[in-house]
């Protein structure tokens, strides 16, 4: 994922920068960058790797040496950013959130014709946001250039720029898959990703960028460069899943949205006549506590704490890239209550369940705990799809998943024919995808929130959703 | 505070003792050390100042150099160790968790007879870990050496030792105010301040050492070096304040221990008549959170987390030393879900109310975010007393506490007289405290728990709970 | 200036190649880089700063992790190096050492043509290594794109390129104004620009690349993909100057050379009745002294160390680009042996005389530690014009030059006209730029290496070797 | 070996410190300290590794954040220096430089008495600079300390105090065997191992202090806390071998004295008839060097430097502990310059043969080169006995030696008893030693400096030279 903070000031606003894109560290754990420009020094630009020291630490050092009226930050869980880059547009900086997925076509594609080339490479791979610079720089202004690279781009790519006359240019993918947030402070304007960023140093909320939409921003104000895009599909993993409890995107605060859906996922099992004799309901931490507390809310049932993370040095568990990692340091990481566990009967809700690797080893060790009985909720419905806009998934092909693995094992290939059953806990195929999950799992009981169900936790206008992922609508 | 962990085993255990140290972060944020001892390469030993990367970052690379059947480490939040030392008892390496209060005497003490010298100084400060094991070296063997210090120190002060035979002495503090817990896996055995650290290692609990208890540890078992004495002051902050919810002392979880002492907080109330319209149960985290979930549980009144730590980046609050640093961090690093504090009546309830620096900030955020009533709750009864034992209030005299500095300004010094009273909220004065702090504040209520309440919460034997802070009682 | 030294093996050779940049430190301070190709690894690459500690310090590491059956390694002055580049000619590691002096222009152009841009940037400041292989991938293959480059540039570029295959590709600058050496051992081939480094691994010299020459060198042989031009201008200060004691060019030896050139102006002394008693002839460290000990030898006259350069934990002292730096450091790392200088008389031989700074202060402190007389030898002519090829004078102009100034007191822009008188010592104007320079610095006497007198010690072709900066010829 | 610098002054004086210690760089690699006292800030110190890289860089960061108007530093070959200790003789800083080789005894000594401790250690090494304190502290005052710690040292040990006053306190060993020099300037005094560290600071000469002398220094003058002893043996090795060639101790410079040794040579050389005919006089790089220069100017066969250090990143050869270590780097540092070698009659001056390992190389590479003939000379006698006081020829027993090598191959231990034989030349067995190693190393003649000559050549007073490792007088 990663995520991006700037200002632009009539004043020094390096260290608000600082700690705004300090602010973003759960968006990503490899690499961070820092820029600035002032009338005097000009551009300046430090990456560090904080892969295995916070970015507080790398970068606090730099407050000495840095200064500048306009700055710009990343947390990235990709490439090396910001760039800065010299080209037919002048001499900027440039930073993205988001993926291209077409990457490689668009790399020959530029080689074929150019005469360019590409300098940020790390072994074979290529700096997603060098190849977005070689889009803009394709055309004779950053307006026009966004506008050629967002058509030409597959996947999901936000940009943040510092221009060497110290303004700032952001733009929102085309789709509005992610956020950007702008906010006012006597002095200037913030870009983020996280409001929540800005707010605390001051600045208050202006407006959040329409899809595609591009701002040129100075302290005195802001140009609309290229108008927003009619169509727009935000991801709603971003309040299920990966956003900040502290989080508020479309208007709508992350943690509030799981309390919602949790108490909507309680409803439901109510209706349905799911009532089980239940001591405690608990969370699959972090992004599943709230889900959580929502549902013990609303059903009544006391809630707590069976596992709890080790956090003073460990970070979110979402950030490792390869599978055997994320293992090994979430089973590490996670301790149970053993006290909360032995001889009760659990609810637990976890926030999505997407290959069933991790949640199998927590299943595990609370029966090894000696809970009585475990039942399992997923915060979303079942994952059909692979995200193919963020990549959030981690997966190379829908075949990783545990939905999918299940329904080829219950009717081979010819099941998939039948997604929108599987997915409906009302139907025979419905009902039968959970049964044999359960079994896998050892849970005494398994469902899944509805599609209506976290549309309906989100609150927004349903066409503006991304449900690709439950339901394959593009 | 601080911890240490140490493996004793018939195999290389460097691993198993880095991920045990670890698993002691919680307790500190300063400096930490390693040792190991093996039959070919002897001792070694490695520190690192902690202050800016964590542990596992820190010291991950001696993985490679690093080899050792027995091993021992510590995380500490004063002096540099485990400390390497040659005297007349051989070649050693040991650290302490705790703190000497009549350092300065000792020392000159020390000096005056012995010839012998100190040389782990910072600045004008001398190791107390050195000074510890002068102590010791007095004697001709460690048994009688560690009860030769025992009785020479004020304060408190338990000990790990690796001896160069590889064997392990592990020492309780002489009124067992911190815990020492031992394990037992098929190839040897460890010691630790948190038992869970052994646990997640495949250790099983062996027993928790007394009051003064020394032990020495091979692969092979344990020998009672010194018995354990009869009278036991463990601190109750453990359970209330500074324990990690996985932690569990004397039997007793911590984060049980909150959830019923939330709970007979709430009863409290009820049965005071102090009911009033609430939309959410808070905890001021981290601590103050369980105890916020037990008092939601029990009353029904939802629980929500209107404040959230911003976790990545920033340690646990309770380390800093001094008190600006403490402040400065504690703001920017809570952050407020506005929309669950807007327009709502919020009973919030935190740890402990020391100084109320800490408070006064929250409080009036809350008011800023639209809070229509604020009501707190403590959840321990006024600290009247600064701690002595193990300076875990890390308040130079009692006039920095704030029940202490209301008496001087509701009576004089003359209400010290009745600080019994005082601390009883059913009492004319106790009402009158309550008052005064609620109205500087701007609290609409508040309140703390009783010292039968938290008693009961912790649910061991009375006599063996040093409750010193709250009612002077050594 | 910098150097390049690489292997393309049948075996790993990446501690060979360690080594082998390593033996061109002496020619930068700045930044340092390493690169290899591995079958299997693919390409790999690392930059480090080495302005405070040298190139052995901070690449030793990654001996561990990093590997190659052929690697390119760089020491520079200017702009990290190598850089991976990926364009139409695939992906490639690439390291120059010269100076293109048309930048600014080359880089508009490019960029008013091509669509591309520049991603390796510090401040304004545009890598010339990326500027070079921009040029070079505007042609369909290395050999094209290297003459291209060539024709386009001002300036000096000798390269080192390392393919995805795996080979090197070798070109010499243009004009042949710097060395690229090969050297051949069983199992693969070097490229140098000091072959001593080679040498010191088992390498024998297969030849010295012609101007402009460029090859293409796999463990099984050289293909030439570029003949060597006919015109050939090596710079004469390689030999008087930047070279190391052990360097050998164009088949002459630099301690040799200079052997032979302070012989030269001993005679010359001599021829021209320059006879003064003396007690020592010494030398400015470090490549004043073999000069000195040439001339010692050859007039008899004991050669004595009376400066000595303290060497543990200075580098040379030709790397600072910035003057005033360079001069506070000269002072402190130059030492004097006061026995060597009381009532002595003296005659120093400095390399070159360029602006005079440092050498005004060599001689204060000769008289302040008590020297009876001074006299001071150029191993070189007056230098009259700034190097437009190398930029090793570190001139911006030809004013900061002493011989120009001193021309200009004497009388005025007009005096330019007559730079050939000035330079000869037996004119009238030459006796004159001789005796102001004299009174300048106190100086009992100055004489200058004649013109003939450095083409003769150096021996080669005077025709190939470029006498620029003495007399102005292109 | 190591070496010791300190200021005490009337203002802040540490920038001096840090050049005067960075000055005493070529007398170790391996760990260097720095402290300070200020009326305001006390005490402070800081240690760092400088393996490496070099003094300079790991200390510069501090100049910001110390300071003093007394401090001191040393550069150590063996133990972390100064240590900070508390005793009854209150807070103060200490380092030495020598080594006390009796260390074993009185520590176990020191244990069984005086009830106190080590704290430096390192593996089973225990810190001498703590040793020297614990003796010291063992009487009332530092004068009485310093006397008694010297009596019972066996070895030496000259010392440098920084006391909790800001006094500085300097001691020089029992016998004088290493300098201390004291410096004067208008705000104060200095303490040096090295007297050009100070001088190129500004301090003039006050005095040297006389074996075993004690002062104590503050800005306002010096005391003589004890005076010096009749005895003096101070190490011959510090002029021929490794000393610095601005060094100056009893008022003679090292590069002076090789010079005059060198021409003393050459006097024995042509007195007994040993004229070849030679092209070149050589030094072994470095402290051969000037004793071939000396020898050139008196022989007047020109001197060349057919060797060349290659000096950018490596350190002097004297200082790695291992002899492995030490011969490989020598050998790739070393490089020789063919053109001056082949075909060549060569005469190389060593500044000594102590086990004759390096030589061997050195030699075998002049006839790789095409030496025509090399012709071999010590600047020193025969060594016959290891060092016992500074163990600075790190030779664990007399049979490292190639002289005791040699004769025992020639007759057995029996040969031991004539000793004196076969350091003279002059001798039959002294001939027969230099025959025999001449074949050993191939040399075409090899001689010897006579102990008259280098006695001659350092010129002081016989009696108050140290000459144990050539005739075995203590």
């Amino acid at each position: 994922m990663g995520g991006f903070f700037g200002i632009t000031s009539r004043q020094d606003c390096l260290l608000d920068v600082f700690f705004g894109v300090d602010y973003h560290s759960h968006l990503g754990t490899r690499v961070a960058g820092l820029a600035s420009w002032d009338p005097e020094a000009g551009l300046q630009r430090k990456i560090h790797d904080i892969s295995n020291a916070p970015f507080r630490t790398k970068f606090e050092h730099l407050l000495d040496t840095m200064r500048g009226t306009s700055a710009i930050g990343c947390i990235s869980d990709q490439d090396p950013q910001p760039l800065q880059i010299r080209s037919n547009q002048g001499n900027y900086l440039i930073c993205m959130t988001g993926v291209i997925t077409n990457a490689e076509a668009l790399i020959d594609q530029y080689l074929s014709f150019s005469g360019g080339h590409f300098a940020s490479i790390n072994g074979d791979r290529i700096n997603q946001t060098e190849l977005l610079s070689a889009l803009i720089n394709q055309k004779s202004d950053f307006a026009e250039g966004i506008r050629f690279a967002q058509k030409s781009i597959e996947g999901t790519a936000s940009i943040l720029i510092l221009t060497d006359r110290g303004t700032l240019i952001a733009a929102r993918d085309r789709l509005g898959r992610l956020p950007v947030e702008i906010g006012k402070r006597e002095d200037g304007y913030a870009v983020a990703f996280e409001s929540f960023a800005f707010h605390k140093l001051g600045f208050e909320d202006v407006c959040e960028l329409g899809p595609g939409e591009v701002v040129e921003i100075s302290p005195d104000g802001l140009t609309q460069l290229v108008p927003p895009g009619k169509k727009k599909k935000i991801c709603s993993f971003l309040w299920s899943y990966y956003g900040y409890p502290t989080s508020t995107y479309e208007g709508v605060n992350v943690e509030e949205m799981r309390y919602r859906n949790g108490a909507i996922m309680a409803d439901n099992d109510r209706e349905a006549g799911r009532i089980v004799p239940l001591d405690y309901i608990g969370g699959v931490p972090d992004s599943g506590t709230p889900h959580a507390i929502g549902y013990a809310n609303r059903s009544g049932v006391p809630f707590a704490r069976a596992f709890i993370k080790y956090t003073p040095t460990w970070s979110r568990s979402f950030m490792p890239s390869n599978q055997k990692d994320r293992d090994k340091i979430a089973k590490m990481k996670q301790i149970a209550v053993k006290e909360l566990i032995k001889d009760k009967n659990l609810l637990f809700v976890d926030d999505s369940i997407v290959r069933g690797t991790q949640l199998k080893e927590t299943v595990e060790f609370l029966y090894e705990s000696g809970a009585k009985s475990v039942h399992m909720r997923s915060a979303c419905p079942p994952i059909m799809y692979a995200c193919k806009y963020l990549n959030f998934s981690r997966s190379n092909s829908d075949l990783e998943l545990i939905a999918r693995r299940v329904i080829l094992e219950l009717e081979g290939e010819e099941g998939f024919q039948h997604i929108d059953e599987y997915s409906d806990g009302t139907t025979e195929r419905g009902r039968k995808l959970r049964e044999t999950i359960c079994e896998k799992f050892h849970f005494d009981s398994l469902e899944f929130q509805s599609l209506e169900g976290v549309v309906k936790a989100i609150g927004i206008n349903p066409c503006d959703l991304c449900t690709y992922c439950w339901n394959g609508k593009e």
